[in-house]
């Protein structure tokens, strides 16, 4: 029997893949990545000139939704059966004897798509995991300066999260990493004003990637985001409380 | 003039670590880390084998404080006299055209000492800061489940916070990390208990190294935890609320 390598890829400049993943990358016979239909695919594009040339690829195309809304129930289905038909794919070559790297952007396991493959397959074939950068530590990285330090707490929210939620944890948390935002972006921003924060948050794009681009959050057109543009706020160092303090 | 460069170690296994980092140290001329005086220091142990033969060690030695609190005045000047001193020695060294590689675990601008460092010495002389996988992620891979999916809230938590700051934290978020345990270990564990979330914990010793421990936190005798040990909570994958819901 073969086994499931899934390589984190991290933020997207190849060179940030670690030692482990890119060995991985490098010697894989069957190279597993999802993507919209009709693209090339952000994790593809990561690896590119970094595969064997005779390397067998299975682009894993996401199920096209004109017909039907986003967040239905139907689409949920949809894609339910689209993640069952790729894990049985997968499966059939492992069975085979094959091993199947799959490509997978940051850090699989944290909001990683890969986690639905796994919950299919950790329990049936061999499963190896490699940890991945996460996106948000190329964004952060990106600004130049530290996120966090001395007692700072750090909350990584969803854009999609309701505008009450979002103003919740930012008035508690010092740093924060933002994702989801695309079309989200006007809510986050109001939530960021709200909390007196939005003059401290900044908007990165590609972060570690050719385009990478950096913008104030206060001066970005909020009518054109990409979805996966992160926003970072620093925290400036919270200071520990002395011990018998509290 | 030559450069700085912090090179991200990740987690603690040195497969883990970047392909760029990996490149930056294992051609270093000169390779510095911090340590606890008399101990050989974490960072230097993951590139253990990786150092050229002739490369020259510069070993930063914390200040002992034996006689001083460690959460004094006098304390916290001993260490910035001890971080100037330091970067004034990497400096000179830059400025007589080396290169210096300082070695920096997990993520440099992820909670890093290196940034105490990078402060004083960005303006001055060239700096190049390689992200590397946060320590909390190969921590969270040690339990073999995604720690965030869907719209999960992630929040990273020092446990030497007051005990009602974390309770609210641990309230409101889905997914939690925390650092910083060791003696604050009774608090933490107070704080999950009081929020409903202590047989959802996980804490991780080595994560990814050997040695590596997994236990749940309700099972672990709490006068017996090492600092660096990390509590994990898994998110369950909050689901986006739909357009228009709120």
């Amino acid at each position: 029997m073969g086994r499931i390598i899934c390589a984190g890829l991290g933020p997207g400049d190849p060179d940030l893949i670690s030692v482990r993943s890119d060995r991985a990358i490098r010697g894989g016979a069957h190279i597993a990545y999802f993507r919209k239909a009709g693209r090339q695919g952000q994790a593809r594009a990561i690896v590119q000139g970094m595969l064997r040339s005779d390397a067998v690829e299975h682009a894993m195309e996401y199920p096209v939704t004109t017909e039907i809304p986003f967040d239905s129930l139907d689409y949920n289905r949809l894609l339910a059966d689209f993640y069952d038909d790729w894990a049985a794919r997968l499966q059939a070559l492992v069975l085979e004897g094959q091993d199947v790297v799959v490509l997978c952007e940051g850090d699989p396991f944290f909001y990683g798509s890969f986690m639905h493959l796994y919950t299919r397959l950790k329990d049936v074939v061999p499963v190896e995991v490699i940890p991945g950068i996460p996106g948000m530590v190329g964004c952060w990285h990106a600004t130049g300066q530290p996120v966090t330090w001395g007692d700072d707490v750090l909350t990584v929210l969803m854009g999609t999260l309701p505008e009450a939620d979002l103003l919740r944890h930012m008035q508690q948390s010092d740093a924060l990493a933002i994702m989801k935002t695309g079309r989200n972006l006007p809510r986050v921003r109001n939530a960021l004003a709200a909390a007196g924060r939005l003059q401290d948050a900044w908007l990165i794009e590609r972060g570690t990637m050719p385009g990478q681009r950096m913008q104030r959050l206060a001066e970005v057109d909020t009518e054109d985001c990409p979805y996966f543009a992160i926003v970072v706020v620093h925290g400036h160092g919270r200071r520990p409380v002395a011990e018998g303090a509290e």
